[in-house]
């Protein structure tokens, strides 16, 4: 990356005429802050996204209370259409007792299960209860995508050290932060991408300006243990001679953004992070966090210990 | 990108004897107007393709013509097999009753509910009921794989600007459009083609020639905010010194391809639209679409403004 | 591409000890024909690739096949358990009439309607009805699963012309082919390969040679209308000076490898073919295969006409 | 790749303070050996890709052991609520009797079969059934989804020579392996990277180093045969001048990643090796493991003799 590659971007995605609020555009867990406005609500939305990010708790809950609504729509029509549509002898029995048969044979009738003690004998109670039923097929249709894509969606965590470092390294300094993968299946074909926006005075007027910044190793092949992605200050770096309290000034902030095969799922996953100038620290180097076992033959990664530094002496 | 690359390409896909029509390649919505012949409807035709980009409602009304047609068929054929074959007694019944009953029987074994108030008494009958609960449950394998695959792709709307623009730009000229996602959710590594198509008089002979034009960013990290692509128009251009009438002239037609990684779904989407020179405004500037809230801490798009452009003074 | 890598590539997935054998490597279709033998079945076949492949009829048929013999094996159980463990009566009965009962049992246990006239009253009848009706939906989860998997299949069916040609082209000689795809939708990013095997004399010995051969363009963003794939014989071809009759002594057979996105489906296709040099003409060039509508507002693509050639004149 | 590539890597996904243990990194089926501590279960853990990592027999007896456990709690559940419930006469019956009735109750309505001999007649056991019949479905629509995703899983088995060589090539050495698929379908556009682990003294002091190989031909077309991956032994290479001895002394480890494009499922997938010291071989060199059949029309590739060498004269 030449130097020329170091001036402002005018265009990554950002328009840079104005200058950056002091709240980030990327929060920690890499979520875009950005609020959009004047489009309809479904073009903004995407129910199956929704459904994806769902937890797993809301989405059974959702699951039980389509059911029961579902039973209780239905279970009033029957109640409505008369309880001897479905065979029911009304006379001996109560008014409650007679919409709960309706209920369980709704239940009965949406899940398929049919059990015939209760069955639809009249003309009216049949069309609604095939009805039911073809809709109780098409839900769990629904429910079997969803639970697919849910369960499927590569779910590798990785780990960032939840602040940066400006630091000495070689003969100068650099910026530098850590990452792990909390599982045991190993990413592939790593890439990193470091992007800094910052508030510059261009022509006498504050603007916000964006760089892409120069990795010392933009891609790996295997993450196995930790790895350290470091970007040195020197000439060519937009915050060369910058103290992090002009970085604060200047509203820095640093987006990561990680790209990498997961191979068991094998699809490409994608994880962001940010580092605003509040979460850098200087005077600091990250301790290794892997040792070995008591047989000195297996490694150990320490995850707990992403964040550990010492004093630079 | 050399100067010689902006030499017409012999071939992009389209083979350049004979001259470019009036009407467009490609709709807005990114759709090919051409039209395929000499080729067999099954090959054309990809049924999954057809059922995935057809309307939810549409996808709704067509599995109810099915479900209610296919009944009709095995109730039809339950009816002439007799009544007596699934033990309804018939003296009692008028024959309407009776197929009403041969129809909701077969709703009740399609969906495999089955509550038994009805069943298959004789031979014949129980071998077209075995068989219509097989495709019953066949039918819902296919229609929980249609619906997975329709709610599974990938929906990112990106909005283009409706018009591009031919406006200063630096020392120069440039054509840019302007264009932005409507999803709350990132598009990462975005890429941007721009192909030019035009009719050029070539050895004296009116000749169609496509140009892949440079442009100043083709591809970024993360689409946050709105996006414009700028095609520098310097002495390496094929439009260089073309007015918007010169262009009209030529039947000029930009085609835009972008491509982003959708991380939500984990899979690369492709989007497409095309401006032609009636659709080329100049001596127009962009106006920026993003602002911030009340509190000056977050940032607004406002995706309705796409268009909004000012005089250049 | 420069000249050196114009010479024998040592290790392109084959080896090049030995000698090419009359025999292509690949069918038309892209198929590889050689024989993996010292391997067990298990690893060589993929039973869901098979499924896969497999026509829509077959996979029917399979499925009809399955449900008849399993309903079969279990009818046979419940027969030889007696008929009294499902409650029938076999004092009144035939024989024969009483494994139909038993099979039709069987098949409403299986497809899990369960109409109840009959149904396992003993215990030894409930534990083999209980196994069934798991087994069943067990069945129907894998056929979900695979008819997803066939119909999802990205096929866009991608056209190449039967036969290469040997012609003129600029100031030299060029081999030739042309492909167009027979689907509406458009293929995107295609990127073509074209690999050449010859028996070359080495060091006085034949040998079996692979060339990476150099194309005037092997990638485009949009193919939208036929595509004329050229390889130009200049003095860096391992053709350079050889007559179609020479490519046959020598056993050529050109590669093609296309691979592209299928926007709809959002995947990476790929197909292959090959030509020998039986499979290829000198002295013709190919006709334009597009026209326009009688408006002349729209563009057609006669795709049965994908091997039109006429004279060189 | 120029000289300084092969300078140490400082950071290729590995810390390189400390030393390498003798245990390697990658077992041969190129699982990862780290063990990763101070994390949460369910962040270490993704239950998906177990599932479908679990070998086919083990998930079919998972299943089988839940069918079971599910049963046995509802049918204890309708035991306790009383048999009235179900609309069981208790009189006539022993207590073992009631609970297996009970059990294949349970079996009718998780399966959603409901014969309906034996119903729900009370409201505990309707709500009671009403949830299982939910559930069952719930859990079909898990094992739907998880069957299709061990099936569709790409498997394509690649198989690497159990040893490597370091043997004479051209005028120097070279280390080099074998590899080949196992599958009628060809792998196509296949990536190889080399890397090496080795304890070097630095400074004085026995560290880490990771080195990025150079690859005679990294990338192929089309995997047709075997392939021989070759790092040609020049003053650039790490190891350049060092016996195999050496190689053991410094606890080196090569490991292997390959990428590759399975045609037949459109997906990329990934396979990983790693040779120790101890699996290197020297004086050798690899026999070519094809040949013809008896017509002299078809290749045949010996899958069993990958690792065939011979002594070289």
């Amino acid at each position: 990356m030449s130097s020329s590659d170091q001036k402002s971007i005018s265009n990554i995605g950002f328009d840079n005429s104005g200058q950056k609020t002091p709240k980030r555009y990327f929060t920690k867990d890499g979520n875009s802050t950005v609020i959009r406005s004047g489009i309809k609500f479904k073009d903004r939305i995407n129910l199956y996204n929704e459904f994806l990010n769902m937890s797993s708790w809301k989405f059974i809950l959702l699951i039980l209370f389509a059911y029961f609504s579902i039973n209780l729509c239905f279970a009033t029509i029957y109640f409505l259409l008369g309880p001897e549509s479905l065979g029911i002898a009304t006379t001996t029995r109560f008014c409650w007792a007679t919409f709960s048969e309706c209920f369980f044979f709704s239940a009965q009738t949406l899940t398929t299960v049919g059990y015939g003690r209760i069955s639809p004998v009249r003309f009216d109670a049949n069309v609604v209860a095939s009805i039911e039923s073809l809709l109780g097929l098409l839900m769990f249709s629904l429910v079997t995508g969803l639970s697919y894509g849910k369960f499927s969606k590569p779910k590798m965590k990785v780990l960032f050290s939840s602040f940066g470092l400006i630091t000495k390294f070689k003969e100068g300094n650099a910026f530098m932060f850590r990452l792990a993968t909390a599982s045991k299946y190993t990413l592939t074909n790593v890439e990193v991408y470091l992007t800094l926006a910052l508030n510059n005075i261009v022509d006498g007027v504050e603007k916000q300006e964006f760089f892409q910044l120069e990795l010392e190793t933009k891609n790996i092949i295997n993450l196995v243990l930790s790895w350290t992605i470091v970007h040195p200050i020197n000439e060519k770096s937009p915050i060369y001679n910058l103290t992090i309290n002009d970085l604060k000034a200047k509203n820095a902030e640093f987006f990561v953004s990680l790209r990498g095969f997961e191979e068991h799922s094998s699809t490409i996953i994608q994880r962001r992070t940010s580092y605003t100038a509040d979460e850098i620290l200087g005077g600091k180097k990250f301790i290794k966090i892997f040792g070995y076992d008591d047989k000195k033959e297996r490694t150990i990664l320490r995850l707990d210990q992403l964040d550990l530094t010492e004093d630079f002496s």
